[in-house]
């Protein structure tokens, strides 16, 4: 019988990448505004090339971009850029449609848990925003335990936490590696949020290597009456 | 016959006390509503003290009171605190009152500067939301000289940059070892903004070692009528 839940956050309860682009086409257009010589699509494209490259948390992102069509830095043009980014990210960081309400309905019945792979303050951080903070009996993540969900130690430390067994959890996330193939060492029942990842890198129906596969967050409460 | 005003951005263009003031009550009442075990005035208090020891760009500031309050870090007060403090800062980075105007009316007269200890996103950044980006014929920070106030080295460059004699500069600021004494030594006029300065801290008038004193920025424009 499951007892709790453990969910990842980005792209499994708050829609990370709608909030980047977003966020990107604010600061695009504020950086054009102040003198970015680019068309905004061109210059879209160019920070995706680079976050494909570097990952979508990598920071220097729009001094790349700046030095590319300008020929050097300006700090204007990045100023620009950066606070419109920071501020349409505020009101960006929601979760996925179903979530608020499918976590209500599961915490009657579940203790809910968050393991993440980001800093305590970056995972509280988006939870507030997103206001999902109220909902999980523990926020576990790299601050408290060192260690990243390719290892089994964050997992580890949620079942005893929570003196639970590990067939008695079940995870979500969206990350196979680490959300699933990690816990599903353990014996963690899992459970992949196919929702949370782009079109052109997710695997085919059934293959994510999970125990369930979800379209929708909502979808969860019907997995848990199957288990 | 002066040719540039040279201004300094933290409590001389920009109200920079009033924004940290209202933006840690802000976070104070956020981690109060998150669990802080203080009251809102004595957390203040406590606050100010860590500030005045480590200076007012001291990050850890929010950490220390809640470790000192509840026993232990606790990341959903403090993500709480800091989303608060940012939240509001801006909105709160603002003008002096009559800055500008002022630098509406100055600009058609003189070129204008800013010398800035700050790196070049922060000064840009604090420029940018307080609208006064567009105001500057040279923006010249800690990132583009390496160098800060307590050199000659920031005022040198800016001499060189808009090709003008020392005389031919006036420098105005609130600090008076980085604002008025250093660029003293090399022969620009001086103007204490003494409205920047907290009251404890106030030098008697007339002893700051600078050309000229203002209560108000608008004070400027007779400033330089004397000249």
């Amino acid at each position: 019988m499951i007892k709790a839940i453990l969910f990842d956050v980005d792209n499994t309860l708050i829609d990370f990448m709608k909030m980047k682009r977003k966020s990107c086409e604010a600061a695009v257009e504020a950086m054009i505004s102040a003198g970015l010589k680019m068309k905004k699509e061109d210059a879209m494209k160019e920070i995706y090339i680079i976050y494909d490259k570097k990952g979508m948390e990598y920071k220097a992102v729009f001094e790349k971009i700046i030095k590319k069509s300008n020929g050097k830095i300006d700090y204007r043009i990045m100023a620009s850029g950066v606070l419109a980014y920071r501020s349409v990210k505020e009101e960006q960081v929601i979760p996925y449609e179903g979530v608020m309400l499918t976590l209500k309905v599961l915490k009657k019945k579940y203790k809910l848990v968050v393991v993440s792979d980001a800093p305590a303050m970056k995972a509280w951080t988006r939870l507030i925003m997103a206001k999902l903070d109220g909902y999980f009996d523990l926020v576990l993540t790299k601050s408290d335990v060192k260690k990243q969900k390719t290892s089994t130690v964050p997992f580890n430390s949620t079942l005893k936490y929570l003196k639970i067994k590990p067939e008695e959890a079940l995870m979500v996330g969206d990350r196979i590696e680490r959300d699933i193939q990690t816990p599903k060492k353990l014996g963690i029942k899992t459970c992949f949020a196919r929702y949370g990842v782009e079109d052109s890198k997710k695997p085919a129906i059934g293959r994510s290597g999970a125990d369930f596969e979800i379209n929708e967050f909502k979808e969860l409460i019907d997995v848990l009456k199957k288990i």
